[in-house]
């Protein structure tokens, strides 16, 4: 491609949310397309991943990784492609992964630079932000390395409709588990029972969690895979079994609040049931990325697995695609394309 | 003795609590003591003993053991002398340690009699209620097989001057860990660095737990010993380590709250942190505690562990002993003397 009609279109984070993330908090900043140097090379997004997480790299504290700076572009991962290389082991036209942010291009030096050579070249473009990227990936060490679910366990997952937790819970489904999900509203419960083979779902806009869970679980519940906090893991705590794990995937229920909301004051049933709350950073696992890919690859082709992708379209859509994740409007994977491959 | 002299003084729950236990809750009686039917036999209670757990035995919720019977004697673990015995296991003047709660005689069949055999025979008669009884011993697996320190490790213990904190925190400096304890008042802070080998003693009443701690915690805080909850869980889980163990062993702060209290907000950090937090009963240690007693008692005689009872006396007294533990007024280990052995 010609890059001299071309500007990078690119949103900054400009001021850290208080409450709610908004459109106000990024400044959209037309600026020249760089020039790759010796070592780098210069990429084009085409679709860029969004996930809950990236509420928390907004605010200014000490997290697993840093946050990202005012005036700095958003930081996001994305597929992307090489457009110009002065770096030998890309070459143009390579469909690579990697975190470009909110922006149509991006230079890099290729170090943190996951290119894609993991994944099965048979898939979709997008797989690897979604079913095989960080939200698969999540589900498939979250589940099986903390939760350890045994076949005939009872395994409650929240958010369970969103990227992460459709995975998690069809794994437990294969580990020969009962899977219950919730998620909120009809559809998206209906695509849990009838296409990702959940063995119940549950509205959580309509239904009484407590009352539910006590008739469903009557021995208790082995796994909790949450991702929402609030009150999903207070009121499920008071009903897990003995040994139960509770897996801390997220707790996007509270992302967003500005007053950081009350934790679950139930965690004393852990100690009434002799049971563990543990949380984890998919980023450990990195070594074991590629051998989890491929099972995940092979359930996939099985059809034991099953993932949606909730594609957004145009990068000046960016902010609002995001708060699609907080609002529970994407239904799976959110992603936005940016452009199409050349 | 001669029993036709005697009458059994009791006392039973009246009334389930509500927000801090009182007197109220509990009935006086005098009954006639009853006489062992075969393969029964008769004992008098010496020392009862005081554990916060007992608050929640007194309500009518699901838990590790069922609940006190309104119109039962209050349950208590005690120190207790055969007086008259027609079950062959049990001789008249055998010491026995068993759950015969707040009176002064209790028939017993033998069954769940701890026999006192797996205490060394040189120890004071207390001491199997309190460093040798199951508060030493929650102190034990609860810090060795729940917390997993490592030498080096960074340990914070609440309510350290208690009979399991203070246990707790010893245990964890025989295993090479710099530990610090949190207690309330001068007295109790100066019992645990001068007497009980704490690196450092926190008053909570007059000390901001959180900047302490990130003074005293530069490297984040490697297992929690809790036994507290609160305030104290919440501002300590900002502070701790990758790969934390958070043991749960109580929450004391609740127990007498009418509303339960808020959880602990700053559970986020399990996430963050790749952290853990648990809770165990020890009752499920029950094979290995005649191990863990041997172990005890060689620190104990070594000098490496040191103890402390604090020994009401009276029957008439167990309302208000039991008090003592929610207003933190006890030292070490709380007891309370019923009558000398024969």
């Amino acid at each position: 491609m010609t890059l001299k009609n071309y500007k990078n279109r690119q949103w900054l984070l400009s001021s850290r949310p208080k409450g709610m993330v908004s459109q106000k908090n990024f400044d959209w900043l037309e600026s020249e397309v760089q020039t790759p140097k010796e070592g780098e090379f210069l990429v084009k997004n085409l679709y860029l991943s969004f996930d809950p997480a990236q509420r928390g790299w907004m605010e200014d504290k000490k997290s697993y990784v840093p946050p990202v700076g005012l005036g700095e572009v958003m930081r996001a991962s994305s597929i992307a492609q090489v457009i110009e290389s002065k770096n030998p082991d890309f070459k143009e036209g390579d469909i690579i992964q990697g975190i470009f942010g909110w922006q149509d291009f991006a230079i890099s030096d290729g170090k943190g630079i996951m290119n894609a050579a993991h994944v099965p070249a048979d898939i979709p473009i997008t797989a690897p932000l979604s079913v095989f990227g960080i939200t698969g990936l999540t589900a498939y060490f979250g589940l099986l390395d903390i939760g350890k679910p045994n076949a005939g366990d009872t395994v409650l997952v929240s958010g369970a409709a969103g990227a992460t937790g459709s995975i998690a819970g069809q794994i437990a489904k294969i580990k020969g588990c009962k899977v219950i999900g919730t998620a909120g509203g009809a559809k998206k419960c209906r695509w849990l029972t009838e296409k990702a083979n959940f063995d119940v779902a549950i509205d959580y806009k309509t239904a009484d969690l407590g009352s539910t869970l006590q008739e469903l679980c009557p021995e208790g519940i082995n796994v909790i895979f949450d991702n929402v906090g609030g009150e999903f893991l207070n009121t499920s705590l008071l009903r897990i079994a003995q040994n139960a794990r509770i897996v801390i995937c997220g707790a996007i229920s509270g992302y967003n609040e500005e007053v950081q909301p009350p934790g679950p004051s139930n965690y004393i049933s852990l100690i009434i049931q002799r049971a563990k709350m543990e949380g984890f950073i998919v980023l450990d696992y990195a070594n074991q990325f590629k051998d989890a890919v491929e099972e995940l690859s092979t359930w996939v082709k099985e059809g034991k697995i099953v993932y949606q992708e909730d594609i957004a379209e145009g990068l000046e859509n960016a902010p609002e695609t995001l708060l699609r994740l907080y609002s529970g409007k994407n239904i799976g994977k959110q992603l936005l394309k940016v452009s199409d491959p050349d």
